[in-house]
């Protein structure tokens, strides 16, 4: 069994990072329920990010997606956060959302659209210029729902292009993280859709081009774990954006449909060295609460990332190594298993109450009263949305 | 080789049903891309389908969607439709885009909620009385996206007491149709996943129960031929929502994603009988053209329904039968994919130029003018779509 | 939180069979590797068996599979059986593993095959006769590989008529259990593809047909929850084969995969009253050890059912319902998450040690000498596996 | 419509390579069916794919497993090859069919079996050099049955150690094509299981190591045809395995489950240049026809294969990428469906007939009376397969 203080350590030192977008009304094609408290802009979307980190103390900075976190002055927006005790993390361009956009962004066959795409890209570096962001957080919705619709090589070429033009704008810095995605809203044929091709690309872009797993993105039956020890043994692994699915891209709270399944990709991060903030893997969840409240939500799957690392963290490396070299296949299962049966509940109250935290940040929170100050306070204006 | 004036014969008589719907806008969660000249109500709606059967001659009827298609007066939206040369088909409920239907429609916890969404199903046999509609076709998009959320056999209790109570309204020549879908709104579970429980509510209902199936709302691998030879053979194959998909339920035109699969469904229609009206087997799209234009994509459908049924009935099944009994089985599937090797557009346009039609229905939308008019004429207004 | 007594009653009540099978060599179709001190005949087999009883105290039962566990006297194998301290569970039938089977069994286009596979359907029946089993547990692998091979709808009618043959041949405390599976060895078509398929046949047969539910035999996506609760509430469903999968049927130990599934299922059977021995709902492995030991692979997959079991029985059953009822999402899947965060590890410790038992089942066997004893004894003849 | 001619100059270019192994007996886990006339060797084996090549006029060498077709003289083997009209292409070793490889070959944890698998490895390259054969065709069923069992990270080590190995010693006009799959034998991990980690190695080893795609290795939804093509305008596609799967590696006829998938396929062959026999491509077949005749089953894949490419030659390229630039959704698609609509046999049966073929070779293949010669002929000794 390991040190607890050294589990105790790492947990503390681990980030987590929300997304703006999570705190507003989001849905399926079929609907998007309204719900009440929901933030009108992306100052109060930061102020729900802040409530979560209060909470949890280990989500201290929140993604923002651009337009929809669009401001007239972000330097504001950054100062703002760091009032509220967190800052802004990772900078995602949407170009998805336009008209112009319906036969893709950096990969439309009409030179003027991918012209207009990049330059949206290239605004979200200056964006993040000003807030002091290190990630570029780039997922592109490109793609073909009928096969022939468009050249499959010829949308490689459009997409090395532009993905070349962002990085060489990066500062010193800034990374750029390129997410992939096996299929949606594109049904046919997506233009990065899996590990394979973003990683293909950041390798001739360079260093500071890195692999985004969104661990919802993947076709039925693929080992996420695998592709994490892939990409973190080659110093390839950007970071996550964590969500749960059964079958699509459900979007669902981190940890919520097979919490082995995230235990088993924390157990690779930390043997592969990837709570080392040296490493750069950015621990970022990219969700949707369709039909549950938001800032709860939000601080549940907090709650998940950190058990499932902490029980990663309980894995016993050097006799699970040995058990491994004898060929023990039972045992070294055993060691996995083990750790995943222990209930870390009371040591991560533990952890909080050393960090001055209630130990159940759910209890606490629903104490606290916020989420009937926000109902109370935020009527009239619009609801934020994906689509604002 | 079949017959070739049987095999006309009995695709002048097959019928294809097209969605009111399809003619909106339609998109993903992440957009919906206007196109112009989008029909503003149901009248315009009607309009384009009876432009699609212009053309293509075996589109005579179009189903409606409550309260997408909502008007004032049901009898002169059918009488508008017969002026057109169409006549209104299925009526499909909508319980599924109010906001009290976030937790379900007749599966909900919420006794009141049920009985909102059963007075809604009851509203639907009311308007299939006055436009003289047989089928009322529901989805019912209820379901979980958490584990624990509801009780899974509590909803099962829910579902069959709103169901009895519409089967009882239905009047003699009415019938319901039950579909199911195995994910989608709702990720975790949904209370109709598949045939085999609408197939059991069907049972426990009545004969005027029948299982509707639609092609894209099966899980990986699904042998959709299977679930159509075995209710044909017991009676319950009420129909067809067509569509094609490549992962999920993209709603793409029938056929552009594995055309031999629709040949193969179409194949044991033609064998199992499910051709004969006296079938009661119901032909219908549900497709959403979310890039494309929406009039030729369901002219271009119902050529591929056409295609695929041309090719089934070219299936020698006296043959057939023959090599399947004698266990050769190449020789069996060679009669199958000859069949469907075979060209059949040249009958095709032989049987419309016999029935009147141009022989290249597209070609013919296009030089019609039909496009340009809409777009002209289609100006103010709301366009249509799946929230409206 | 559930009263512990409580719990440790009913799990001292489960019974988990282990399948004879499981004792031998078995693989892939490109390897089955040999392993030392493995059973040369079946009642070295039920002997393995009596082995993981013996540690466990819950898998009283062996299910025997013919004709793999042929002997001449299933009366002698029975009383060997009881002498251990077990007793002969389900009889499997074996009809896939003649070259007469190339095309099916009962299913088959050739009469005189049907005819044969149907006999020993009966012989099986015999068997239970005098080895006082109470279940017939038939798997077909009947099936199609290409289309149009054989005619879908005919195989069904050549099922009907043989199990109808069958079905009138149980005697008053007999049951037929028939299984589904979606591909594999047939991969067009499998003639009993989903549980849709066994239930029908069921409800035609009469109340002796339950369904059999295998948990690696489902497309993906498939909720098997949702399965579960629903038989269980229709009263039909007759047991499990359990095993995990990560892709197919990959027959690996039962909770290795996904142990929140198995969490959800063994809840649903809880909440539904399926543990009560008056339900009839079987527990059975059928699981494949191909690369590690067997035996202790058993005894891991009975303890795995159980920890399943234990933590389902921790679910608050009251708070649950109250909290669905109230519309409480993340609440009512907070019950649930809760109950299988609970390390049951120790309970059930403590009632092994309440029932004689060791408290670690694993590690008492490995100090036993059983393996050593196996691998010295079991030298010579023929390792038993699937081929004969 | 392209010019015919040059459709026909192509496809007489064409070569397709048939695989040893699936004239011998093949069979899923469950068996292994016995077929009459079966190779007892490697020298029998070739000539039942010189049969194919007879008919064909287009399959002129077949690939050889060793140690499936071990035979003491290479050299006398390539020459009765030679004899017969045929020549030995790909060798493809086995390192999964010795009890050594239970936990995997050059990524076994036992530093004693990776050197025998390399060195198995090496063997192969000289039959090569004897041979005169360019590929070495490698899969690798390495892998993990359960988490934990070993390191995913150290086993990539070792794996990049054995190819770098195996890279050096291949001659200069020899390659490696390394083949993914997503699953089977092993179940939780495959040790490459996506064309991104074959691509990763094959980047890191230079140019002689080329990806080979195995139509069958693919997780549901994945899009093969990105991959192709992807891979040709990287100038890594090493060739395929051609097959066809409904839902696993089902290794039934190339073409017999999807056609329209494999059109696709050819699709991006022919417009990235792939047919030029300069590209490299190598276009194998990779089948199992456990119950079907082999033979015969292998002219009509190839016949398949030839279909899909005919097909594909008979897209209009030009229109296409007008369409195509021109945003022309339904319009671009119809170029693809168009040609794929059209029945190719007419053109193929010319093309045979021009090359002094018989336009139909199953038939003729079937009056030759080879399939009676070599069940009359092939009595005694043992039949091949995998295990032999």
């Amino acid at each position: 069994m390991s040190d607890y203080s050294a589990v105790k350590a790492a947990l503390r030192e681990q980030r987590i990072e929300t997304p703006s977008w999570a705190f507003g009304n989001s849905g399926t094609r079929f609907k998007v329920f309204a719900q009440e408290g929901i933030p009108r802009d992306a100052y109060e979307k930061i102020a729900d990010a802040a409530t979560v980190h209060r909470f949890t103390g280990v989500a201290p900075s929140v993604a923002v997606h651009i337009p929809w976190d669009r401001v007239d002055d972000y330097a504001d927006l950054a100062k703002h956060a760091e009032n509220l005790g967190v800052r802004i993390g990772a900078v995602n361009p949407n170009v998805f959302q336009d008209d112009d956009y319906r036969l893709g962004s950096v990969c439309n066959p009409d030179p003027a659209v991918r012209k207009k795409a990049l330059g949206h890209l290239l605004e979200c570096v200056d964006i993040m210029d000003v807030t002091g962001s290190r990630d570029l957080s780039i997922w592109l919705a490109d793609g073909l729902n009928y096969p022939g619709q468009d050249s499959i090589a010829e949308r490689q070429a459009r997409l090395e292009e532009a993905l070349a033009a962002v990085y060489e704008r990066l500062g010193e810095n800034q990374r750029m993280l390129l997410e992939y995605k096996f299929f949606e809203p594109a049904f046919y044929a997506t233009d990065v859709p899996d590990w394979g091709t973003s990683y293909a690309h950041c390798l001739e872009l360079g260093e500071k081009a890195q692999v985004l797993v969104d661990t919802g993105h993947h076709a039925p039956g693929t080992n996420i774990e695998f592709i994490v020890a892939f990409l973190l043994r080659k110093r390839r692994l950007g970071g996550f954006h964590f969500n749960s699915r059964f079958y699509a891209d459900d979007d669902l709270m981190v940890g919520a449909a097979d919490p082995y399944q995230l235990f088993r990709i924390m157990v690779e991060i930390v043997l592969g060295g990837g709570l080392d903030a040296a490493s750069g893997v950015a621990f970022m969840l990219d969700q949707c609460h369709n039909i549950e409240p938001k800032v709860p939500a939000l601080i549940r799957s907090v709650l998940n990332v950190q058990e499932a690392t902490a029980k990663a963290l309980l894995v016993d490396a050097g006799e699970l190594r040995k058990l491994q070299r004898a060929g023990d296949v039972l045992g070294a299962n055993a060691v996995l298993t083990d750790a995943f049966a222990t209930d870390v509940r009371p040591l991560l109250a533990e952890l909080r109450d050393e960090m001055g935290l209630d130990p159940d940040p759910i209890a606490a929170y629903r104490r606290s009263g916020y989420a009937e100050r926000i109902v109370a306070e935020r009527v009239g204006g619009t609801a934020a949305g994906w689509g604002a």
